[in-house]
């Protein structure tokens, strides 16, 4: 059984660095002040470890599976239970504007929960950041009626919600969506047509589920731009606004996965399904993209709450298997791994790119709430812009990581990782998902060059290239000369790595697709690096206390050990399309 | 389901780069001309893309577990004919000594044709993989009459062999064996104990299986200098030369694996089993430690076979899925995904990749055919220095990259990646092992830095260093600056790290010891590097040819994207023990 505790003092650290004390100064957020944010982590905290992790296993071994007996998805023993509990304790609605029926707390504070509830079943988490993702879209597009309708049951988890865009020829690209939409005379639309890969698209934890779901309108124009965005009740609301009768939204089979088996993953059928327009019609991607952009840096999170997680698991294992002896000690004695300088290597791996995702993936929440909540002025303005840079890699470097560390936990557990019961491959499996789902780590990599980087004059790029070189010059005050050295060098091949990107956008563009991939990359690393040098010099400074000099040791670590990776990726970026395979020595008809 | 095809003209380049010429040159192998090669590798790349490969999918749906209510493993359908036939073709013979009684290829053909089995069913070729090994281990070490019993049953392959070295405290620490074995007063001994992870431990595939087995004796001295290796066949063998009764040997269980699930994975308990001592009483470790070398490099060629079925299925989706269009495209337009940018990265870190594995090992495995085969003299001890030198970096690269690969693999998939039925996702879980058995890749770290880096006043080292600097010296002739540019660098930085690494091997053992890990990294990366170079070299020379011209692409790939990561490892050689958290920080107790 893997134990886990919420990082209560990590996750306040972190808050600190990335300025939760700003945050709670936007009007509105004045609540959230330290004793009331440090009592709600606290017992949340509590909560999903004691009532949720131990029901992360089952997930993965029983999983949640369409049972033809009984025509819907049947979830793991314990799930409705523990569902139904999450729910009566109000947890679903903490984040949510008090506007839209919420508990009004910033996003930031939502993150710091987020990360919890994922460490301790990122499976299970799904269901109500999916949820949470639908009502937001809701709040936002959809009219005063719709949100009536569903708000109330949505934002306290009543009911539940998904995110309907895949079909079987339209993943990455979208302009393929074929699901249909008619006119149905009386103000609502007749939907039907085939989605794939909807996660919690069906179960039984409650009782209606609002699918959003992205289909094409007769006479609507070809590609992106003629597609829709509708809610489709899996059951229709009756005049009294609960569940009434079936829509005719059809679990056709959910997949069988390499990981996060206890959330389904299902193939959804409709068929002449009452649908409700959300936003303007042929605007549906625009409205999607709200819940897109949210559920990206969802993605990240999940990646940093796995990553806690794997790596709680391994120093667990490090403190308990005995195996070798270190030089000089007696030959007839064995050590618990974690002596081993190899094994401390891994778990200061984990545990630096751990506080360094956190680091990130903070920052960005804290910039998303000052994009939306501060009032009007060039300092949202400023914010919306970095929010709309930092979108993509804080989906894409977390989780990339998220792979290595969960890669590391098996590792430190050795031939035991392999196996099963132990638990560490769960992890392991769950994370290499996150690469993929909410736009491919390489469709973030086109976003961040072709549409983020070079915005506004790449501002907020230079923003963050002066808070490194900032941040370098204090640690080259304070005697970290080899962090301050590594750091300048950084901003320096990501500043130039850029220019190169930028001046070749339009007269050479595959040369700068080729050369995304590698540029995001370089990109999580600076950032991250910024924001772990900022924790070393804070750790500095609060010296003394033991959890200080460890966050002294990690961020260093992560800085002259992990950071350095960005000169590796130099050359990538403008080696340009000619250093690649051509589509016809792989063998790719043209 | 995944079509494997044998890459007979890779196979072959590579064999010509790494000097198949001069191996067959050594007496006694003069029959491996190229004519006899190339048929040979034809015909048994088409037997194990006919035959092995169509069974890879069933071993990991169902997989090889304990059927209690029949006693003993039951394999996947179809896996025991499949060995008849692999058996009756001879195949098991090809490259063991002629003096054995196999076929007397050298151990550089044994190795293409490794690749090619690996490939087309890795779990099913790690039962001849064993029982080569087990043999190997008998030639050499076992007395005539133990030779004359196993050899003529194990060499083709009528009864296979397994390595019974870890018990549940004695893993990567072998010092702990508690297997007992006590003198029987005929010259025999009666092993008894239990053996944990024993890999083909219990099948249904032969008639016998002989176990080797490490087991300490009365009055041994403690610690590794106190085991002794035993063949301990599962059912004894009668006058006649058959296997007859059961010999205590039972297999209590097997494990849940993340992967090679068509490869049994048992709990052997041994209760007073008749063995038999192989080599001298005490020194069982060196016995061992043969096969442990030669499995070494089997691993790492695990990893390259895997790696090359994962392309190959990479590419083959690259060339049937369509999805989206190029920058100018018609917007009603898709193309096949491999016309991507991003996917043509992948696709050419994979291949260059698959290429740089191939030709380490098979450098690596033409060096022991000459630390083997020479006669005696100066060029067969350097080549048994090299061999020394290479093993560990042999082991860890392949296997390090084979995750990436795989991880890539699934990656070019997009979601249908994560979807087990796509077949992707094993080559990812397969893959997992590798780092970690026969020896942990932080344990060859450790068997490279302090054991093979400083010996020999790192002659094998300064001759890699030696070659690199003659490759990029004709790189930069033939035009080829940017590639020149980083081998150079990279022999470099390389050797200073060696340096420092050398310089501290007594004074700052634990410093050292912390770099380990990133030294092995930029080992596998400098030696690749070199290779490569030559094959940039060779290519070139070729002109013209398509194969040639793309082999030009990925060497240079290679150089100029992924050599460059030798960088990011310099600093963490060198940042010492204290850069890492200490045990009391990780909760280990002392």
């Amino acid at each position: 059984m893997t134990v886990y505790a919420a990082p209560l003092d990590d996750i306040e650290f972190a808050l600190r660095i990335v300025g939760l004390d700003e945050v709670a100064k936007i009007p509105g957020f004045e609540h959230a002040d330290w004793d009331t944010v440090k009592d709600l982590m606290g017992e949340y905290g509590r909560f999903v470890a004691d009532r949720l992790a131990p029901l992360n296993r089952i997930g993965d071994e029983v999983g949640s599976y369409l049972d033809p007996s009984v025509g819907h998805v049947v979830t793991p023993e314990g799930w409705k239970e523990a569902w139904r509990d999450y729910v009566e304790a109000g947890w679903t609605t903490v984040s949510v504007p008090a506007k839209d029926g919420g508990g009004g707390f910033p996003g930031l504070v939502g993150a710091a929960l987020a990360e919890m509830l994922i460490s301790s079943n990122f499976a299970f988490a799904m269901c109500p950041g999916l949820t949470r993702s639908a009502a937001a879209t809701l709040a936002q597009w959809a009219s005063d009626d719709l949100r009536a309708k569903y708000l109330p049951k949505l934002v306290p988890g009543t009911w539940t919600g998904t995110m309907d865009l895949t079909e079987a020829d339209a993943g990455s690209d979208l302009a393929q969506v074929r699901t249909m939409a008619v006119p149905d005379g009386d103000g609502t639309w007749k939907v039907t047509g085939n989605k794939i890969f909807i996660s919690w698209g069906n179960h039984d934890m409650s009782e209606n589920t609002v699918h959003l779901v992205l289909a094409r309108t007769p006479d609507a124009p070809a590609g992106t731009r003629g597609i829709s965005l509708f809610a489709v009740p899996d059951r229709l609301v009756g005049a009294n606004g609960e569940a009434g009768e079936p829509n005719g939204v059809v679990c056709v089979s959910t997949e069988h996965k390499l990981g996060i088996k206890g959330s389904p993953t299902c193939v959804l059928s409709y068929e002449n399904s009452r649908g409700e327009l959300v936003g303007e019609l042929h605007r549906g991607l625009k409205a999607m993209f709200t819940m897109m952009n949210e559920s990206r840096i969802g993605v990240g999170l999940q990646g940093l709450g796995l990553s806690e997680r794997a790596y709680q698991k391994a120093k667990e294992y490090a403190g308990e298997r005995k195996q070798g002896r270190l030089p000089g000690d007696d030959p007839s004695k064995t050590v618990l791994i974690g002596h081993h300088p190899d094994v401390r290597r891994m778990l200061t791996t984990m545990k630096a790119e751990v506080e360094a995702m956190r680091l990130l993936l903070f920052y960005t929440a804290r910039v998303c709430d000052m994009a939306a909540d501060l009032p009007d002025g060039p300092d949202k303005e400023a914010a919306s812009r970095m929010e709309a840079f930092l979108t993509p890699i804080a989906k894409a470097w977390p989780t990339d990581t998220a792979n290595e560390v969960a890669s590391l936990g098996i590792q430190v557990h050795g031939g035991m990782g392999f196996i099963e019961e132990t638990g560490a491959a769960q992890f392991y499996r769950d994370a290499r998902i996150l690469p993929i789902y909410e736009g491919t780590n390489g469709i973030q990599a086109l976003d961040l060059v072709f549409r983020k980087l070079r915005m506004d004059e790449s501002e907020p790029m230079l923003q963050v290239v002066a808070g490194m070189k900032e941040v370098a010059g204090r640690l080259e005050s304070a005697g970290h000369q080899a962090e301050a050295k590594v750091l300048t060098e950084a901003a320096e091949v990501w500043t130039s790595s850029a220019r190169w990107l930028v001046e070749r956008f339009m007269s050479q563009t595959l040369d700068v697709m080729a050369g995304a991939t590698p540029f995001i990359a370089m990109s999580g690393l600076a950032v991250t690096g910024w924001l772990m040098g900022k924790q070393l010099l804070a750790s500095d400074a609060a010296g003394g206390d033991k959890a200080a000099a460890a966050r002294v040791v990690t961020a260093s670590f992560f800085l002259t050990q992990v950071l350095p990776r960005i000169g590796g990726y130099v050359g990538a970026v403008s080696a340009g399309i000619d250093n690649l395979l051509t589509p016809e020595v792989l063998g790719v008809e043209s």
